[in-house]
């Protein structure tokens, strides 16, 4: 993933060295496991574990330029250095194929991933969290289709937010509990070398739960569950930055982005003042959903194992965790500078005519007697005879014979007030979750 | 979804008669919660719900053509069959928006259809163990990049499918627990008119769980998180279709899919029996994973919901349903009628001349003291000397002093044993859940 | 494809009788170009054409239940029919494989599709052409990142809409052009039994290009580059739909889909109108663009065919063909009725207090003589402090030192004027192929 | 995109450094076009490029940190360098908007990367083509559904590939015409500051089309157009990929990839040549294929223009080129060195024991009298026969009474000669276009 869109602590657990660090973690604890059984001495090993870590990324990337493989060249990079140590050197490999440490390592990018992950939406649920509260009670038009509907609470919208960040929070850990696996099984998965018992001491050293029925990989449905869940997420910081960049809209106003001073918003247009970050969300979160696409394409290997999954997720699992990662602190960003207007909601409110409380009309006819029918073409009615002749639903309503009649003045102003809009969003909010 | 790719119990599902029964369950369900509060008699209630029983499909779909607008379609038509008992038709409906009633009977018929893939997945899996149990001990290549790898046995290949298939069963499980909510919340989901008890009583009653913070509907992150289930059990199916389709080659001829008698194989050529289930499980699979993608771009909707999302669930989520439906039992199918061929097996085992047994020499020599680089260069140097010359891997290592020197006949012998491949085969079964 | 979005016209393409008509003339068409060579009567030729004509899809039904091949019971169904003609019967089918029949009446189908779909954008490029141009005069804001931009005409916008329609067009011409082929070239392609010169006669007489280099099958990158186009059509429908849906917002007003007589917006508001068709659109685009992921993966078949991707053929390309389609008519009616409120439009291109002509001012300065920064810098400021006051831009500048020395009173007025805005409508109309 | 996945060639398309220079060449073809027209003086213009050209990058990022706007920061650059000619400093970016400038940039690097794709696709077709040829007379087995079907040549099957390639070339050629647009139209597409003529006048200068109704920027549906042929190109590399896997199973073994002195094939298993160079391809077609999904979710931006593209195209445009250029000269480097093993494709030939011929007994049986029901009941009877007991099929038909009687020993025999199989090898190359 290029710069613009990465941060330097993603970026870190899927580089070279962190790869090549972890995959002699899994190597060592492999070595452990296996030079107890063996009688190789601990001292042997430990010594050959610290010299083992003096490898070099530059020396093992020029040996991979006459092997045309990694591994091989990681493997004779470590045995150099572990030269003095023989019988660990032995053992080290020793009855392992190259995804034995290559995949358990991806067990370990993946949960240190995953634990970036959470930490993003920690903060952006914070940020929710604080958005909601402080605006429980900020009245808005709530809209359906683009259209004004019933008054809410801006406090409330962001509940809604927030329950489906929590739902992918969870996600997230599920799917790092379900991709947070090692194998250790040999060429293909059936333990021709070494024991079960092995690859259980070192996954459990290492903290990683044990593929049950490996083939010479992890089966990959366990990555393509996690880049779902990537996916899902990228959607929800989406839906949250599409209604950010409706709210800015010019003829809406109600919220607008951070903007930095010295900031520059159109290079043609001195005046504007533009959505970019929820844009660039926006955008984003099309990448991670197609890459989801690519992951489960890779489900299905042949016989016990292609490699074509590899290439995929070199870009598509690594850049939809850099990616994911980056929109969490950017939307965090974003929603801890947002702007609101309070006062333009309002207004905004009122561009109905009363329009917004229709449904409130419709339900006290039916409450005063009215079938359902008759209610609703009263209420049509008006409500387009009003909008023609640009007077309040109220009036129109009160101008109406029938409405009148069924409601009398007190009954039709009842129709017209906010609070019972209101009522519920303390509920609503603890229920989302919010404290 | 065409007939074609359709079982009639997921059909009936997803019918438009079962769909609006289940609004009308969802209605009920509602109006009966408002009744108990408003004092309308029990009696009453369910004379009411009793003639709405009688609403005609035909009927709806005729008011519909005038107003545009399914939803009030019928309710009109239950209104019309309920006239008789006012004071209940008076709270059908009531205070409720369409969506109350679709989104949560879009979550039952998620829950019904999820209890029918549930089902097919467990016959899969029982076909499944039945054939790993059967060919524990059925040795075969294990392959990787298509190329012999090491010997396994046929059980424990499937036992990486009924693993795999396993963790399906319980993603299913999930999903369908988290796509098994409802809302009736009203037209922007705060609870204008009904309370958030009416909605726990109803939704208690319909056995399903509540939305926290609703908007008109039910956030779309539930649907897109059960496609992408879908999209995950359709690879898990096409990984098993893949492989039948490798092994059924003509140079493998491994295994069989079940060849009816009088079926035709080809128009144009009598002599041949091709894998056409298993193709057509691996095409299948291709719609599915990218409605899965369909769905992900469902979850941002505008606001408090715009209508986007329908049209993409009228098609995406339903045909993913039938069409996993139709894989899982076309699978069972297959595999309950799989032809085995334990001598082919066994002589494609032979191809390689001892080849696949060369990892065990590397690390006989090894042990014997050989460090590792030097080790694997005589292996591979006999390997392919062996190759070239058409001679088993064994007898070009004895006619290689370095290796002939390092392992002498017996041990040299000992490396090309079939037997440790297998042990761990039992375990293995257990391990993935198989009894 | 569900009803709810197919068309009568586009599913008789697809539809069962017709393939096998169309399988019909492919034979038939092949029969001939051997029967000349051959020897056999074209009389009795023409009989045996005649008599299977009379073929019944009910029985070539009931015939595949038995021999699990379709294109086997077809046969045997025509040859039934036609047996008075034994020596045409002989040569019916003769040295043919199952899909040069099918793969060739699908290059028939297509060219079918292509023609209902030409027609479609036919449609819509004529109401767009007829809004062009009655509203090349009419003032609206026009928009970057939802945020006014700088004044443009309605009739401006609709050209846009029109020039990626025409484009749009002429894909689908080449498109169709490049999938109208056939292949006649027996079970692998290298015409085993028939000559290419029989498959030229064929294919001539069918209207179809000769596929150069076939396998069974004809390569499968004409079928997904012909669903690339259509998903580029169903985005170009999408982005109408998603700026009908913008500007018909309760905040904006500017347009608004047409709406029928007794038509219901919302079963719970009375007052509103819903731009559901564009809502419509907008999903429906989300279906074709997916299906077209999975064209993509149809073209690396094995070997001479595989047949995974006839499953995926069977859903994905007819119901493309068939969305886009629909979505064409529904996007032209909607056009076609569309309502424009001009005064609207005017009322909210006032909306930033003349901030829209920001751009005229800035270019003014640097004019006058200032660098660009820092005639940048006067502008900026004016328009932020010019909001923050509620007051007009004018008014800002005028007020400004710095600007009204470099401008003029007059200068100033200027930039606030708006014909400049709309002096190259008309040749841009032209551009765009507007007559 | 990643190093590994890269060409230098590509790679510097994309750079900064090329982007910011292609700014600058699209800028000063504006600033000529205007300063003709407005009297400033060629020499000073000429002057002003030449100090414009000193611009840095460092220094624009710099800027940029500030200004949090790259094109700001790029036009005080070139401004600070060319401060010494303000007459043509008055000019520059004078009445354009970010986006003339970078979106007629990115038409000229569209046009670059097609250049290097071209060549890439000419590379391939120039290795198929020598292989076609040099493989016209190898006999190997045809095969449908992974099954042998009838004898084909291996240089039949390359024609194929070949054929499919030139189609891609074509297209990409096509596509590259389409994007190589500009435009130079203002910030919402409507000259309201500068002339059509000046925009055309500078993009003929720049070899580049007019976009004839743009907004602020070029539609996207372009891009989106040359991404899906991306994904074609990809596809059909593939689909070359997916066989070289295929024919180099072990128990096919009829090719082999290039494979390195030195190289190691599996860290476990010395004896293995894995097919990874397919492999790696098989895996970044699904890359290119998923970004085209992306692409199409671009083209429908708000109103006239939103941002979210930018992001998408940053990663999935750019990526596409880099990757397909990769893609493109990794298949040309191992069809150029492919091993092609013609003994074994003609022993594999005779693994069905003259079943591929299976199709000829059955029209010669049809020839003779037979009718076709009856014929292919006979031929798929002694298939089945042969097949279980062992023994060629013609041995099979020999034995079969009424097979000997229709078609006699001499009739029998014709029927298994492999020449008519290969009589039009050449035409079908010829026709692929193969000189």
């Amino acid at each position: 993933m290029i710069d613009r869109y990465s941060r330097s602590e993603m970026r870190a657990v899927w580089s070279d060295e962190n790869r090549f660090t972890l995959y002699l973690a899994v190597e060592l604890a492999a070595l452990r496991a296996q030079a107890r059984r063996r009688g190789v001495p601990k001292a042997e090993v430990e010594r050959f574990a610290k010299a083992a870590a003096r490898f070099s990324v530059a020396r093992i990337r020029a040996r991979e330029k006459v092997l045309a493989h990694e591994m091989e060249a990681f493997i004779e990079e470590v045995l150099a250095q572990g030269r003095r140590c023989p019988r660990a050197a032995r053992l080290f490999h020793f009855g392992m194929t190259s995804f034995d440490a290559q995949d358990t390592a991806m067990g370990l990018q993946l949960k240190a991933a995953a634990a970036l992950l959470e930490a993003g939406w920690q903060r952006v649920l914070a940020a929710e969290a604080a958005l909601a509260k402080r605006h429980a009670g900020t009245w808005m038009a709530g809209r359906s289709h683009g259209i004004h509907a019933e008054p809410i609470t801006f406090g409330f919208k962001v509940a809604g937010w927030y329950a489906e960040g929590a739902r992918n929070l969870a996600r997230l850990r599920r799917a790092a509990k379900d991709a947070a696996y090692g194998k250790i099984s040999g060429a293909v998965g059936n333990f021709s070398t070494l024991e079960p018992a092995v690859e259980a001491e070192a996954l459990r050293a290492l903290g990683l739960g044990i593929e049950p029925a490996s083939t010479q990989v992890i089966p990959r449905d366990r990555h393509a569950d996690f880049i779902a869940v990537l996916a899902m997420s990228a959607a929800a910081i989406e839906r949250v930055a599409l209604e950010v960049r409706h709210l800015q809209r010019t003829e809406v106003g109600e919220l607008s982005e951070p903007f930095g001073r010295g900031q520059k918003g159109s290079s043609a247009m001195p005046h504007k003042k533009n959505p970019v970050l929820s844009e660039n969300l926006c955008g984003l979160a099309r990448l991670v959903r197609h890459h989801a696409g690519a992951a489960f394409e890779n489900i299905a290997l042949w016989n016990e194992r292609d490699i074509s999954h590899s290439s995929v997720e070199r870009v598509a699992l690594i850049d939809s965790c850099i990616l994911v990662d980056f929109m969490l602190h950017r939307l965090a960003g974003m929603l801890e500078g947002l702007q609101v207007y309070p006062e333009r909601m309002q207004r905004n409110l009122e561009l109905t005519g009363g329009g917004v409380f229709s449904g409130k009309v419709l339900l006290a006819l039916i409450e005063a007697g009215l079938d359902r029918v008759s209610a609703y073409a009263i209420v049509q009615r008006c409500a387009f005879a009003a909008r023609e002749r640009g007077e309040p639903l109220q009036e129109a309503l009160a101008a109406d014979a029938e409405a009148r009649k069924a409601l009398g003045a007190r009954g039709l102003k009842a129709c017209f007030e906010l609070a019972p809009y209101g009522r519920h969003v303390p509920a609503i909010l603890r229920r989302a979750g919010i404290r």
